[in-house]
């Protein structure tokens, strides 16, 4: 009708559109130019953000320039900067222009690859870039792996299929009530996502035990003996172990061939949490950190995390992927395919019925870099760390906290001896908040035993050897001026 | 070093980036404005993609020029076109121009926001743009709401939660395998989703109690209160009625004020899981479907799905969120944040610590419509359905399965009287192979009360009364060429 008032429906115009994919990727590239430039943390507080921005959602179409600029104004000052070069808390997550070009593909393809039909080159990119990372990083062709969001959806996904394992397939259909109780070993070192995973399944927190460490802050395989033979006499039915290659804390790494040696005899599922460490096993020279890996049941690593692809994306492998769909696989009538037992159907695999095509960045980004120029740049961070560490180590009144076998530095400043550890623990906040304070970087902290340290994690790409060096002349310059 | 002959590290270069950015913003535009004249189905059997791919990752750096050159030529071939206006299988998801502006701004930006600190405004803007479509979709101000990736995620963190409303709390520390068994209702029509749940929590599948329905296939509040009747004699404690507000096979709605009713009257957790049935709300004229849904407990619906915003993107809410937090909130020091207790910190929400920033593709396609833009997109959809059922209905030969509530027509074409149901289904599964094998649509199918049945799903962005006569001429030619 040429007389129909209203507007047409569909999407935005195909020119609108344009003009603004050119207007984004214009900023995308001045964004990752300048990134450093920006303040690592926002100068925002509580509120600010969502203070600035409307209640209600409006009634009438807004254009994408308005749209963009309160992005550029609003959003981004009010955004953490992962990107930037001086980003060394928590674990670095740096997106790489080859990732942000895949991510941007996968969203306008906006496939759902639940099943091979629905999404067939995601589902068989998702195998090849998993066997391509397999490959790269030394471990065995009997592992199987597939995509998850992050981490700790990979680790709750493999202690399922360990779940399955040790009632002998009787979870998945009778549940936890009926049977005995479960536990995971870790050790006490382990991230807190293996513990929020047993709160899932339905294990709860009593469901992991903590393990201590020795003096490299690494699991002790005589305490774990112990621990499951005295669990056993109490009652309990141990269902995994969940060693750590690169804890959190101090990047320590647990002796697998010796953890994997108990688990052999001991009939256990051995689940290996390589989030971050894994990568190392890309460097030639550092894949020792993976040796007894070959030997686990299930292993997660996060190319989100130190391979430069943007998140989100942790890889799961399992040497047992029948106990991985037994622990996730529920096909109604309306998801059967002509395919099913032909092609692997991704929602057998993970909690998750929808699948993002998160794939197609890490292949981008693995072709684009090539496995001897990831290789290098991890080489080239932990070299960083390890300079960072012997500025550390040379410095009077700064203590390194804990071996730095990877690429992250504990450390902490000691004003003068004799100092209590409540004082230290206050010096060294107030030493962290002045640096993050300033916008030049961003730190995060850790409790090493019970004390507090500072954690300058390196594994940024955009990281250089000069910023480092300004992270560690701030840290001496804020020392002297923060209480002590 | 001048004689230093290994190349920069780092990203690779701005001038690159910006180069191929360009390119794939063009290719994204084309790619909008002609998704409509590729196959929706590609032309590919299982192995096909993999098999035209190098087992092995290349050791040396490979140009974006040839990378983004076989995404063309392999990866998009080999792909389902999920855009496509005549994708009419599963539901829709259909990625409009700004949501996947937002994904790409969001991939370049990023951000982990597992803590405030750690990504203020992506933190802030999930809470503003999930208030924004809480008030869209008429549901009550008390719903406090977050994002997970997909329904499946999305039902469990809410039965994570009313598991530790069933349990006082006590499941989170104790586990389930000393309590008694726990049960979740749900009718017999409800997605696959709450069974995984239920086996994911510990529960087991027979820890989901299907409910009769009526003859339209919606719970039935009597059946309902027998079986909790019956199950609480037996020792079972009920967990949670899930009720559905658009079920898959037949988008049926459960009488959630009746449901309400029973929750209430016994102390049961109330779930709706609202996945694709819950952008109805945004229609004013539709919203009766989410009558009774203020007094769920938790509420989800997927802005993926009938939304326009590119996959992934669940909403969760819950007027418990004090519950959701007890089931996921796991805190360690590494984690500890000065803005704790003044700011939410997503990673209390959910699984998953790592929080990608998928708010920003929500706000920005909430913007871009407005709310009366996405209203009459859906009210559009409805009408086509309509449109389509009218013809199914006064055609000869042919059947409609179910009541059309929403935008999902199921249908059946029976050649001739008296035909068995073997014969029908046979019939009517060649019949929507022969369709999909045009590579001109693509649907799917379902099981109504255990009878074939062909789903035409309409709530595609790109879907026009056009396409929906192509699919039904489709229909009508490829039944007298198939056999029956």
């Amino acid at each position: 009708m040429p007389d129909d008032p209203r507007p047409p429906l569909g999407d935005i115009s195909p020119e609108t559109f344009r003009r603004h994919a050119h207007e984004v990727a214009d900023w995308i590239a001045d964004y990752l130019a300048g990134v450093g430039d920006l303040p690592v943390l926002p100068r925002v507080r509580p509120g600010d953000v969502s203070g600035a921005l409307p209640a209600s959602p409006p009634e009438e179409p807004e254009p994408l320039d308005a749209i963009l600029r309160d992005f550029r104004e609003i959003i981004v000052p009010g955004t953490t900067h992962w990107n930037h070069p001086r980003f060394h808390a928590y674990f670095c997550s740096s997106g790489s222009g080859p990732g942000i070009l895949g991510e941007a593909l996968a969203a306008a393809l906006n496939v759902n690859a639940m099943v091979w039909r629905s999404g067939p080159a995601p589902t068989e990119l998702e195998k090849v870039a998993l066997d391509w990372l397999r490959d790269m990083l030394g471990l065995p062709g009997t592992f199987d792996g597939h995509i998850e969001d992050t981490a700790s959806v990979g680790n709750l996904v493999a202690l399922a299929a360990a779940r399955e394992h040790a009632t002998g397939g009787q979870a998945r259909e009778k549940g936890l009530a009926g049977g005995p109780p479960l536990r995971v070993y870790a050790s006490e070192e382990a991230h807190s996502s293996v513990r929020k995973a047993a709160m899932v399944l339905g294990l709860g927190t009593e469901g992991v035990r903590g393990i201590p460490t020795d003096d490299a802050f690494r699991m002790r395989p005589d305490a774990l003996e112990a621990a499951l033979a005295e669990d056993r006499r109490a009652g309990w039915k141990p269902m995994a172990v969940a060693a750590t290659v690169g804890t959190t804390s101090t990047t320590s790494v647990d002796p697998v061939p010796a953890l994997a040696g108990v688990c052999e005899r001991e009939g256990i599922w051995l689940h290996v949490d390589a989030a971050y460490g894994g990568s190392m096993g890309a460097v030639p020279e550092f894949r020792h950190v993976l040796d007894g890996c070959d030997r686990a049941d299930s292993f997660v690593v996060n190319p989100h995390k130190w391979l430069f692809v943007p998140i989100d994306l942790s890889a799961v492998y399992s040497r047992r992927p029948d106990m991985v769909r037994r622990a996730f696989s529920l096909v109604p009538p309306y998801l059967m395919t002509p395919e099913d037992g032909a092609a692997r159907n991704l929602m057998d695999y993970g909690p998750a019925l929808g699948r993002r095509f998160r794939a197609l960045k890490l292949w981008m980004v693995i072709r684009a870099f090539g496995t001897r120029g990831l290789a290098e740049r991890i080489r080239a961070h932990v070299a960083l760390a390890a300079e960072l560490a012997g500025w550390v180590d040379g410095a009077e009144g700064w203590e390194r906290m804990a071996p730095t076998p990877m690429s992250l530095v504990l450390l902490r400043h000691v004003p003068r001896p004799g100092v209590s550890e409540d004082a230290l623990e206050k010096h060294n906040r107030e030493l962290m908040e002045a640096v993050n304070a300033t916008g030049r970087a961003f730190l995060s902290h850790t409790l090493v035993r019970g004390r507090f340290a500072i954690r300058v994690a390196v594994g940024n790409l955009r990281t250089t050897r000069e910023d480092v060096e300004e992270v560690w002349g701030l840290l001496r310059k804020k020392a002297g001026e923060v209480g002590g």
